[in-house]
């Protein structure tokens, strides 16, 4: 039987909630849960913000822990080994998105904790191509975070081929934000931090900000107009979009990580003109969360962690909740 | 003196006149017009649709000519040789964007119809980069609307990475929509053209259309969801926007070339989920025309025209601004 944390209903706490798991299937892979980050999507399934969740939750979506035991058809693993899973537990293998190493475009793509049991356990289970190895190098105690946070922001460096002469701004100093601006240093950018919290902007220099920037200050927005190769968003509130996407260099890109609600309303000439995008991405496929976690233990790039022993997970969704995280929770098992 | 003719004040018809262009300059570069295609530019720029013409305006940026005079510092074309002249006139040449070949994205471009006379005349200049040698093999008659509508619906092809298996869409089937149709076929693409306009069918399915589909048929479209790898949006009018976008597959892209006035409600999630990107485009660099009419020669893409003689030119506009060209109107001298 499983121990895990559940919630039961739409944004009930979190209760005791143990369950069998069932046979382990031939492409499945069972992990020992060491850690397990805290995202704002699991509160965001826990209390069913997208309409897509399934009662019970067990949340829980970065995984750091080590492999138990593996179905018949597991491949690529050894039992003991260390591993960590994130946002996708199971792809199809055989449309395009996958067979291009892109499961986590997969139509079929199934989440670690919608319709499937997390990582706030004891134990996990997931298909073996999402049970991603951690390389020794890494720090292990903080890592989980790295599996979706750190996989979101890292993937349009990857996607995109940004450049180390590029110009690179991140909006949001928090669990995201703070491993974006990591990643963009280590990448060899020039890194411009956004912050509506003056308070971060030391902070945000330690993580790699070479200049920080109030993201309500319209005058210094304009300043920086046609400056950015890439704008990554992500915080989930309306921004003024006339303005960031101003700061977009001709070619430059603003990429959403951040599941903005309201539509943003977007002037063609503004893309037109200096040939500029706008997209988003959904964390990464196996393959890239590899080469993430291989980057970041070659240039020691690690989360801010707070740490709360598993069974506090309720005081710890409320600290996370609060806006205090400084900046990703990271629940002991 | 040149013989042109001009609009003298906002959304006045044309009339005669006749301007002297001073001393060629050391890189300007005089064409002798033979022929001028009408791009619905011209006319938002008669009319000062965007805030930014200069009076008297004398229309025309897709002129087909030869080489009559070239000043000290041109450098590539010979006297008498057979050249094109786009969107653009000049640009600075030293800028990031100019050193890198996008001179179209250059701050200080300037386009051949605002702040400088265009080609709805008997001689137009340039600076040298942007004089277009136009390859013997193009049939020179019709070949002026590729200079900058057959430009801006190629250059997305070549700046994306389009790839002969991917699957194109074209929104609108007016000038720019019949050649992107022609040069998605060419570049051995499956297509769908999109148009608001039944009786148009046939005629996009002899440019190049594999698919025809009816714009305004929503259920269709539905039909159609992540199917589309590029969806090329060449009209100025708000579309279903959700339904167009929803039609991009995983990476799909849909980029704009018509210049819609109206914001676009661009929802975050609906890119996150797919990796999708939105994107916008002005014509292009000089190297990127230059290739664009060696594939025009290569695989015989020529625009569908109809002329008029140059002092007819009233006629044209109002043949154009009615919505009744069949495709592309093009000026003889």
């Amino acid at each position: 039987m499983v121990q895990a944390w559940a919630a039961l209903a739409a944004g009930q706490p979190l209760e005791r909630f143990e369950y069998d798991p069932g046979p382990l299937g031939p492409e499945e892979v069972e992990v020992t849960v060491e850690t397990c980050g805290i995202c704002h999507s699991d509160v965001s399934v826990v209390r069913n913000d997208w309409g897509i969740s399934t009662y019970p939750v067990v949340p829980g979506h970065e995984v750091i822990g080590r492999v138990a035991a593996m179905g018949p058809q597991a491949k690529g693993l050894t039992v003991g080994q260390r591993v960590g899973i994130g946002w996708s537990a199971e792809s199809c293998m055989h449309c395009p998105q996958c067979l291009a190493g892109d499961g986590n475009l997969c139509a079929e793509n199934v989440a670690t904790i919608v319709g499937h049991y997390g990582g706030f356990a004891d134990s996990v289970r997931a298909q073996w191509q999402w049970v991603i190895p951690v390389p020794e190098a890494l720090e292990a105690r903080d890592a989980g975070p790295l599996l979706c946070g750190g996989t979101t922001v890292f993937a349009p460096f990857h996607e995109y081929d940004i450049s180390p002469t590029h110009h690179v701004g991140v909006v949001g100093i928090g669990g995201l934000g703070h491993l974006a601006l990591k990643f963009a240093k280590a990448w060899g950018c020039e890194v411009t931090a956004f912050t509506s919290t003056d308070s971060k902007a030391d902070e945000a220099r330690s993580f790699g900000a070479d200049h920080v920037v109030n993201s309500r200050d319209r005058d210094t927005l304009r300043g920086l107009a046609r400056t950015l190769d890439l704008l990554l968003v992500t915080v989930n509130v309306t921004l003024d979009w006339p303005s960031m996407i101003g700061m977009l260099a001709p070619r430059g890109r603003m990429h959403m990580v951040g599941a903005v609600i309201k539509p943003m309303p977007v002037i063609a000439t503004d893309l037109i003109a200096g040939q500029r995008s706008i997209s988003g991405s959904p964390t990464a496929g196996p393959l890239v969360i590899s080469k993430m976690l291989d980057f970041s233990a070659r240039h020691a790039i690690a989360p801010q962690t707070e740490h709360f022993p598993m069974d506090q997970v309720n005081d710890a969704l409320e600290h996370l909740k609060a806006g205090n995280a400084r900046y990703r929770i990271v629940l002991d098992a």
